[in-house]
C-alpha cells in the first residue's frame, strides 16, 4: 500500500484565507474493494470555487467539511484496478482532491473518465479541455450567445476560463476583449490568444477610470460580459454595457474573501434591459460532450494555447492556491505531484 | 379652439426632483390637419418611469426634452376628428402627456386605441388594464414564470403594477407575498387582493431585519421577485432567494433620485444561480393582446380590484407626481382633468 500524503481543511478562514487553514497528513492507502481503482495523481487543479467551499453557510454547494481532504479535480494514472473497465496504465480524470492518491468507486457515474493523451497533454484535461473550458463554453454559448460583430468582454482573460471564453467568442465572429492584470498577461491575451484588445486593470484605481479604458477597447459598447472576478471590473463593464447586454456570472473572486463587494449601479440592469445570470457548470452535464469536442479541436489546431502555472509537490498547494486567489498565477494553476 | 393648459419640463433635477422643475403654460390647440384627432383628456397617468426621463444621460429612453410637454399616458374622449376611424365621443387611450388636450396623428401605429368603458371604468385603462398591468404580466409570465407552489414576492405591492403581479401569480397557483409601506396598504394587499402575506417595510430599518420578516412570510424561500423599488428591499429579498430564483427588474424608484443604490450581495446571483433581467414593456408589444385579455377578465371578475389615488386638475400633477415617488399614493396615481 503506497503512502498517501493529503491536505485537509483544518479550520475555516475569518476574512482572508491563509496556509494555517490547511493541514498536511500522510496515511497508507486502503486495500481496494471490488469495483474500486487506485489512481496516482499527476496533477491537481486549483480553482477559485474552492475558496467558496472553505466558508460555512448558504452557498451553491455543501461547504468543504473540516478534517477532510480538500476537494479538487485531478488527472493521473490507474496503478491498481478491481474494476473491469480500468487497467493499470490508463490515464484518467476525476475529483481526487488534494492528495497524491485516491481510491475511486469507478462504476459511480461521473467519478472517473478515461482521457486520450495522444494529442492533448494530460494537464489540459484540468483546464481548457476540462471543467474550466466547459465553464467558458456554457457561459459564452448558453448565456451570452454572441452574434457576429458583437463585443464580448471577459475578466481574468489569461486564466483557464477566460482564455477559452475569448477564443470561443472569436470563433463565433464576435469581438473579444480581455481584462487582465499586467502587461505580460495582456500581451499573451492579444498576441497568443488572438483577442482584439486587452485592458490592464492594474493601471486603474477606480471603476470610472477602468470604464474609460474599456470605452477605447470597445468602441461599440459591450454586448456580453463573462464575469470571473466581481467588484470593480463588474462595475466598470456595466457602465459600458449596451442595451440587451448579457452577463454570465461565473466567478466572484473579489467577493470570496469574506466581505462581499456591492454592485454599484444595479439600475443599469433595468435601464439597459440586461440579463445577469449565474451558473455552475456541473449542473449542465448535457453540454459537456459538445463543449469538450469544440475545445479539443481548438487546442488541437493551436487556436487555443493554454498557459499553465505549475507548482511542484503536494505541500506547495496551499501557497499556490492563495497566490492564485491574488492573481499571481498566469493561466491555469496546477500542482504537479509526480 | 379650446385653451389647452400644459405642463413642461423646465429644468432637470439635481438630486431630488421638485415642483420647480416644471412649468405650467396655456395655449390654444392648433387646427387639425387631415388624419388628426383632438382628444380631451379625462385622466393623466403618473408613473415612476417619468422620473428617469427627467434625467439627462444614457437611459433606456430618450430623456424628456426641456421646454416640452411632459410625457405621459392619458385616457379621454375624441372631441373633433379628421380621421375616418374616430368620431367625437369615442373613448380613447394614448400618450397625450401632461396637458388637457392633445392633437394626435391617429393613423400612426400605437398612437391611439379605442377602449370599451361598458364594464371597465376608463381610468383602469391607465392601470390594471393598461401599461402597468401589461408590465406586471410580462415580468411575471415571461421572466419569473412561476410554477404552482412557488413563492413570488413583489415590492410596491399595493401599486398598479404590484397588485396585478400578485393576482396573476395567484392565478398560476403560486404563493404571492407583497412588500408595501404601512398597515393600510398591507391590509389591502392581503384582504382585497388575496395575497398570502404582506410585509410592511416601514417596520424595518435594514435589509437584515426585513429579510427576517420575509423569512416568516416565505417559509419556502423566494423563487421569483418582481422588483419595483430597488435598494433595501432588493437586498433583503436576495438574502431569501432560492436556487434558480428569477428577478424581474421593472422599477428602481430608490435609484431614480440621482444617487444609485448599490446591490449589496451580487455574489448571491452566482451562488444561487439566479437570473436577473430588466425589461421595458413597450419593447414587447407582442404580449399586449394576451395580457390585456387576462387582465380585463381579472378586473371584470373582481379578482383584481385596483385602487386609485386621484389628484384633481392639471396644476396638481407635479405635487402628485413627487408624492408618488415618495410612496404617498395608494394604488394607481392619476390626475383627473375633467
Amino acid at each position: 500500500m503506497p503512502r498517501n500524503r493529503q491536505i485537509l481543511l483544518d479550520n475555516r478562514p475569518h476574512g482572508e484565507a491563509s496556509t494555517t487553514n490547511f493541514r498536511l497528513i500522510a496515511e497508507d492507502t486502503p486495500p481496494l474493494r471490488d469495483g474500486q481503482v487506485l489512481v496516482r495523481h499527476h496533477f491537481l487543479s486549483l480553482d477559485p470555487y474552492m475558496r467558496g467551499r472553505m466558508n460555512e453557510g448558504k452557498s451553491y454547494a455543501q461547504p468543504q467539511p473540516l478534517g477532510q481532504v480538500m476537494i479538487g479535480g485531478t488527472v493521473g494514472e490507474v496503478v491498481e484496478s478491481r474494476h473491469p473497465k480500468y487497467q493499470p496504465g490508463d490515464k484518467v480524470q476525476g475529483m481526487g482532491g488534494w492528495q497524491e492518491y485516491s481510491v475511486v468507486d469507478a462504476g459511480q457515474p461521473g467519478a472517473l473518465r478515461k482521457v486520450d493523451t495522444t494529442h492533448v497533454p494530460i494537464s489540459h484535461y484540468l483546464g481548457a479541455v476540462g471543467m474550466p473550458g466547459v465553464t467558458a463554453w456554457y457561459g459564452l454559448v448558453k448565456i451570452i450567445d454572441p452574434k457576429p460583430g458583437q463585443t464580448v468582454v471577459v475578466s481574468a482573460a489569461s486564466g483557464a476560463v477566460g482564455s477559452a471564453v475569448g477564443v470561443l467568442a472569436k470563433a463565433r465572429g464576435a469581438r473579444a476583449v480581455g481584462v487582465a492584470g499586467g502587461p505580460a498577461k495582456c500581451r499573451y491575451v492579444t498576441d497568443e490568444l488572438g483577442f482584439d484588445a486587452c485592458v490592464d486593470y492594474k493601471q486603474h484605481r477606480d471603476a470610472t477610470s477602468l470604464a474609460g479604458a474599456l470605452k477605447e477597447a470597445c468602441p461599440g459598447g459591450v454586448d456580453g460580459y463573462f464575469e470571473n472576478v466581481g467588484g470593480l471590473v463588474l462595475d466598470a463593464v456595466m457602465l459600458r454595457a449596451n442595451a440587451f447586454a448579457r452577463i454570465a456570472m461565473c466567478g466572484m473572486i473579489a467577493g470570496y474573501e469574506g466581505h462581499p463587494i456591492p454592485m454599484q449601479h444595479p439600475q443599469l440592469i433595468l435601464t439597459n434591459r440586461m440579463r445577469v445570470e449565474g451558473f455552475i457548470v456541473s449542473e449542465h452535464l448535457e453540454v459537456w460532450p459538445d463543449a469538450l469536442k469544440e475545445l479539443g479541436e481548438l487546442v488541437g489546431s493551436g487556436k487555443l494555447r493554454p498557459r499553465e502555472t505549475i507548482a511542484r509537490g503536494l505541500e506547495s498547494a496551499p501557497e499556490a492556491f492563495l497566490g492564485m486567489l491574488r492573481g499571481r498565477n498566469f493561466g491555469k494553476q496546477l500542482v504537479q505531484l509526480v
